[in-house]
């Protein structure tokens, strides 16, 4: 038997957290709040194709040579000036890894940290691509609820003083994938507190913090770090393009160098064509205009959201009002299973996708929830299709909750 | 202390075994021997800059969203078909993984077979890479002898017949990093046998099989597999340009399985743009062309290497005689140290560079071989480089070995 040759970590009786996530359904009224993908219609391509050709032209065949394990150098100097300006990020260049998107930097985390068993902590829900990397290293969870302002911290306190042994916590604190929650400052302040009173590193995954709609981003976790234990994660793919793959992480110290060895052993380095080519278009663009474009699209795509959740949905559902990203979070009545909505129901009846919640839990234990996505639809799209959805959730609720 | 929050797999008092392998040396008539680079001057810039605009003009937007975690089909397909008829592999699409760069192959495949204390088999002196990414799945390693036609089977099966619980071994079949040897098409069949009996994994690592400057490619050892337990890596670094970070690997049943939910955890997906590059490049020219004007070239320069070693090297040196890749190994008496000359001798009285050669066995415990590469010089640089470094060799030996 083969797969007793496989590493235990791979487990493959459990499909990875992020498998099956997504259902087709090829029906032509079909409305997807599923997939987490940006608008490709907001891509800024023509610049791109510039900025590829100007690396071309300038380097030549050396461009095409092995180059830096941690990425080109111009790149990591303007993500330093960029987290500096918009997340008050003290750093340089030599503390910036350059990464195959955000996953990789939060895989190479996991790596360089996680033995099997080590405890750690992830606010619920979290995002499931994370939960999919630490799998593979085998820790033992621990979950802390989300509040409006971001992890509850006197739940995490009681946790951190019942497992002292907790040596990492992963929070997504701005805009957060799936429920659109942000962390309030004066949250960020005392996680860092708490990290250096018990001795744990935070993992700071930040994809979204440019893309808030009401409010500039505000200052990092990582801005109040004061004994090198916030890693902090970032992304191009939410706010330039995902198939750049070119995600980055700071860290500092012994972490940095751990990860950065691990980062060799890993793939060498990313592509330095793509990471020229960014460069160059942030030198002959202004990356701050573009997001900005951006938001005023995804401004609208939220409002339209979160009216049709306020609108067209029963009052025994809540759901949380995002200022920023690309989620909604919807909880339905405890009764209600919302895989099994989704497949029986949501898709067969109504040709309306998204993605039930059970896989952002790392006991995968929670049933009643589900994230919409409303980053690729215009906002008719949204109306008319959160009134098909909402319509099937009404449906379900009254059976469960019928009105006497 | 935050050193103490490191994963146990990355042990930091360890270099990793990629680190430290070149030292730089600014001298104007420094001649390395060290990087395993292509030459960069036979790369096919104008071709490959004509391929990225293609697939932009023809694809656009699409072509940076989110695309497919196997990585692009038409590439899959043209990966399929090369392998079929350069290494009589029947295989499809389906079983093709696009990596970034062979070593993330490798370390895919570490991720998804290895626990700690897992037992595992390489030919020795081996790729560096590869036991760098082994290293941090902490395998108990068996080393196995390289003979002039490859592994060395009787002492392999020795071992097998001792640990019974070994379930990989990793091999370079063809022109092999450090050596330059081969292994014979009967050992690869008899390798599958064994492999069979002894119910373990052969992860076939084939970079350099395009490039024989004698002899056509060689069948795959996955061309004699009978029970899915080949898995095969290649990689276009090597017979295009290594900055595109594009890999592959081909594999089967609940291996390929695992390597797939591995892969998901680990970056989502390689670049989709860079594959659709790739894919027009492979249209639009011929590579096997291409392949053969690099063998044209590199021909030359092993074959001044070969020449300079017969040449200007005390009898007392050992050296392979490469028919392909990069690379040659050479092998002074016991009594010298390769570092040890390197850093005291070699670069400071002859500004020449190798690799010395311990960091490529497992145990890091043989002092007395080091790699050449002739891949970045050319013909005239190789002579009077190697002019040099036999000059130092012979001193060196000499005080070890008198002629009395």
């Amino acid at each position: 038997m083969l797969k007793n040759l496989v590493a235990q970590r791979v487990n493959p009786d459990v499909p990875s957290a992020l498998s099956g996530l997504f259902v087709n359904d090829p029906d032509p009224h079909a409305i997807s709040f599923a997939a987490g993908s940006p608008n490709e219609r907001l891509f800024p391509v023509k610049e791109m194709q510039r900025a590829f050709n100007t690396a071309i032209e300038q380097q030549g065949a050396h461009l095409f040579q092995y180059q830096s394990m941690q990425g080109n150098l111009n790149l990591r100097e303007k993500l330093v000036a960029r987290i500096q300006k918009w997340g008050h990020v003290t750093t340089t260049a030599d503390n910036v890894l350059v990464t195959v998107g955000g996953q990789q930097a939060i895989e190479l985390v996991a790596k360089a940290l996680l033995d099997p068993g080590d405890e750690m902590v992830v606010e619920v829900p979290t995002y499931v691509g994370a939960l999919a990397a630490f799998d593979l290293y085998q820790p033992t969870y621990y979950s802390v609820d989300l509040q409006a302002d971001g992890l509850d911290l006197d739940e995490l306190e009681d946790t951190l003083k019942r497992h002292p042994g907790i040596k990492l916590l992963y929070t997504v604190p701005d805009y957060h994938n799936p429920t659109g929650i942000t962390m309030s400052v004066a949250k960020r302040q005392a996680l860092v507190t708490l990290a250096n009173r018990y001795d744990f590193i935070i993992l700071e995954d930040s994809p979204y913090r440019d893309l808030g709609y009401a409010n500039l981003p505000l200052p990092a976790i990582k801005s109040f770090d004061t004994q090198d234990r916030v890693i902090f994660v970032s992304s191009l793919s939410k706010i330039l393009m995902p198939a750049l793959r070119t995600g980055w992480l700071v860290a500092d110290g012994p972490i940095l160098d751990a990860i950065l060895k691990v980062r060799l052993a890993s793939d060498l380095e990313a592509n330095g064509v793509i990471h020229a080519a960014i460069a160059n278009y942030m030198e002959e663009n202004d990356l701050d205009q573009h997001v900005n474009v951006l938001k005023d699209h995804y401004r609208q795509q939220c409002t339209a959201m979160v009216a049709a959740l306020e609108n067209d949905f029963p009052e025994e559902v809540s759901f949380t009002r995002p200022k920023g990203g690309f989620f909604d979070w919807v909880t339905l009545p405890e009764e209600l299973d919302a895989a099994a909505l989704l497949s029986q129901q949501v898709i067969p009846q109504a040709h309306i996708n998204y993605v039930p919640g059970t896989n952002f839990y790392p006991g995968r234990d929670v049933h009643n929830s589900l994230r919409l996505c409303f980053s690729g639809l215009s906002p008719a799209e949204i109306s008319a299709g959160m009134g098909r959805l909402g319509e099937q959730v009404k449906a379900a609720v009254r059976e469960v909750r019928p009105v006497l």
